[in-house]
């Protein structure tokens, strides 16, 4: 009896050196999250996690940087480009990102930046949202794990950027990272409906070009009013659309894309440089064609006519020579060799021509042009036919599913 | 004693209750590894890290993209450029990666990609290697914590540039991402010597400026041929000379600028689409300025000079006609619109001119140009006078460590 009662004794302090072990192992493990930080400041000391962007105002080119905790952007899509940019703006220190993906992480998803192996098999919208909090604690996150196209989630995703912003009010800005046309046209119609800006962006499927394009609805061409362009490779188009072909990515292009969107993000929300409206990227030539394009008054979406007429009465109430405020001016800048717009003053029967300008050298169109009032459909009836999707909806596919109806 | 015996069992049965509730959360917190991956297959299937990169085949874009496995990349500075560049470089899947870097992560970095918050106080190597590894176990790592520039450590890194490749073979490529002069002008002196191409990196200390450019010993302008260039913001220079002020950095630029270094990396090793020798960014305008640089027949590096001679010599043994491969050729792309190279035939009288040539719009030169004796003395003497080096050194500064000797 005394000697269990000793074997116990010791089995048990050996029992606590184990546990003592054990939580140390497990205290190291634990990311040290740093604290919420109230104020930004310029003090500059390593302990600083905002001293180099404040810095920016020291080196006159930012007025207000602290100003960008008062902003809210909605991302949709949380892939190759997506996650990068919401790293990018979790990391400026941006005042609330919302989410949107219904999609998983997968071994496959390494080739990019931002996902680790280990989160293999979670959705993408929770994997980053543990990831970016680490990262800074400071910003708020909203996160929506679904696809924005299907019919029971488009009003409330719409719902999201009118009043998901902070303090209730609506977004500042939505960034486009999505990998197919159908989710684009959703997000297109929201945001003439509720008169949103948004920038979208886009990499081709042999990875070696890329884009993004602001749309401002009235004042710039929406993605309704001309098919979305791309930066032409030389490449067979065929090779590029053949099913059932894993499109190639590269974490370079996705990276330079991302970070093309999250800089002229900033520019708009904090106000300095020029926002350039389209920047393309030929990787093969290292080619950055820009250019302005216009609203086409023949659009098939009815909010992009509505938004054109307000603007057009803005315009003729604030004319130009007092106000330098369009847009579609400030970004001819010089390496716009070509300054092509799309013409506005078109009749009916010359609009098949109109969608198909002479584009710049180097570029071409990414898809051939649908009606909005197909995708307008399609949204509403896309309930299961969402779940692959990683490759681009073709003109052919869409029309199949619409015969299907 | 039975009373103690029992409530000792019981103590021991909940102590081991609480060691496996701890290597539960243990196992949970652990990074799931990926295993190593012997041979990289083409199989479009989600388990498959590799099957985005290899469809770069399919696409017609790289012929053999495995060769990548052959190649060993060196990085010079582990900051906001050089972590981003070691990761994507790691999930292209290169074979094997040489980090430099002797600073420790701090939570001023956190504006930039990469590190993370709870990795602050550990050397940027260490940090880097461990992030790195988790992403993908398939490349090889060396790491090196120290200050090339110092007199005892230069040796040691010439000697992993000549022989730390695979097999002991040279390094491929070696890419500058540090953030002063006098690292860059030690990269520029050992390159020369040992005939090695590099590619130099930078920001501007405002943030909204970069560019990369293509160092070919005796083909292209080396760095000491003429001093670096800069995309010029029309900001003062006095602001962005202050002693004491910290430089302001985004992830943006900083990313983008990753993205450009990576992506000519990756079109110099796998041979496809063409290297860009000179390319800038002024993210204020989207501006992409290219140019191709000549060597200075005045270089102030001999060993510059004599790697002039062997490519002179090789061209006449192999005429241009014949042979397409003279890089400074190629990279007069249809964006350079001013086609400016550096005259490669002056009298010594006229050289001071010559390094000032008109540059392209936009361009400035970054610093005034020392000359490469200054420097090499300069790399014997920097022992004790490197540790806090985020600042680049000024030739004032420069000067004043000469007249210390």
């Amino acid at each position: 009896m005394a000697n269990q009662t000793a074997s116990l004794i010791e089995e048990n302090q050996q029992l606590k050196a184990k546990i003592q072990e054990l939580e140390d192992a497990l205290a190291k493990k634990s990311a040290q999250h740093r604290v919420k930080i109230t104020t930004m400041s310029s003090e500059v000391v390593d302990s600083n996690p905002y001293s180099r962007l404040m810095a920016l105002k020291r080196m006159g080119i930012v007025k207000n940087y602290e100003d960008i905790r008062h902003y809210t952007v909605a991302i949709v899509g949380v892939g190759g480009v997506g996650s990068v940019t919401a790293e990018m703006l979790t990391r400026c220190g941006i005042g609330k990102l919302i989410l949107f993906d219904y999609d998983k992480v997968e071994l496959a998803n390494m080739n990019r930046l931002f996902f680790r192996p280990d989160q293999s098999g979670m959705s993408k919208v929770e994997a980053s949202e543990a990831t970016l909090r680490d990262i800074n604690p400071d910003v708020e996150f909203e996160t929506h794990n679904y696809n924005i196209t299907k019919v029971d989630k488009y009003d409330h995703f719409v719902g999201r950027i009118k009043s998901g912003g902070l303090q209730g009010k609506p977004v500042d800005l939505v960034l486009s990272c999505v990998d197919n046309f159908e989710a684009r046209m959703a997000i297109n119609m929201a945001c003439n409906e509720i008169n949103q800006m948004w920038i979208e962006s886009g990499v081709s499927e042999n990875a070696v070009s890329g884009h993004i394009q602001v749309v401002i609805p009235g004042q710039t061409s929406c993605f309704a009013c001309a098919p979305p362009l791309v930066v032409a490779d030389n490449i067979d188009e065929k090779t590029l659309k053949r099913e059932g072909v894993c499109a190639a990515s590269l974490p370079t292009t996705m990276g330079i894309v991302a970070g093309f969107l999250v800089q002229n993000t900033l520019k708009h929300l904090l106000q300095f440089g020029s926002v350039t409206h389209y920047l393309g990227y030929n990787a093969m030539k290292d080619y950055f064609p820009t250019m302005a394009l216009k609203p086409n008054p023949h659009c098939d979406d009815s909010f992009c006519l509505i938004r054109q007429e307000e603007y057009q009465q803005y315009l003729a109430e604030n004319p130009p020579e007092a106000e330098s405020e369009d847009p579609t001016e400030d970004v001819v800048h010089e390496s716009n060799e070509w300054g092509i717009t799309l013409v506005d003053e078109t009749p009916e029967s010359e609009k098949k021509e109109e969608l198909d300008p002479d584009l710049a050298k180097g570029l071409a169109r990414a898809y051939d042009m649908p009606s909005v009032e197909q995708v307008r459909i399609l949204v509403k009836d896309s309930t299961e036919s969402q779940q692959e999707t990683e490759e681009p909806v073709s003109l052919e596919e869409l029309q199949s599913r619409l015969k299907g109806l």
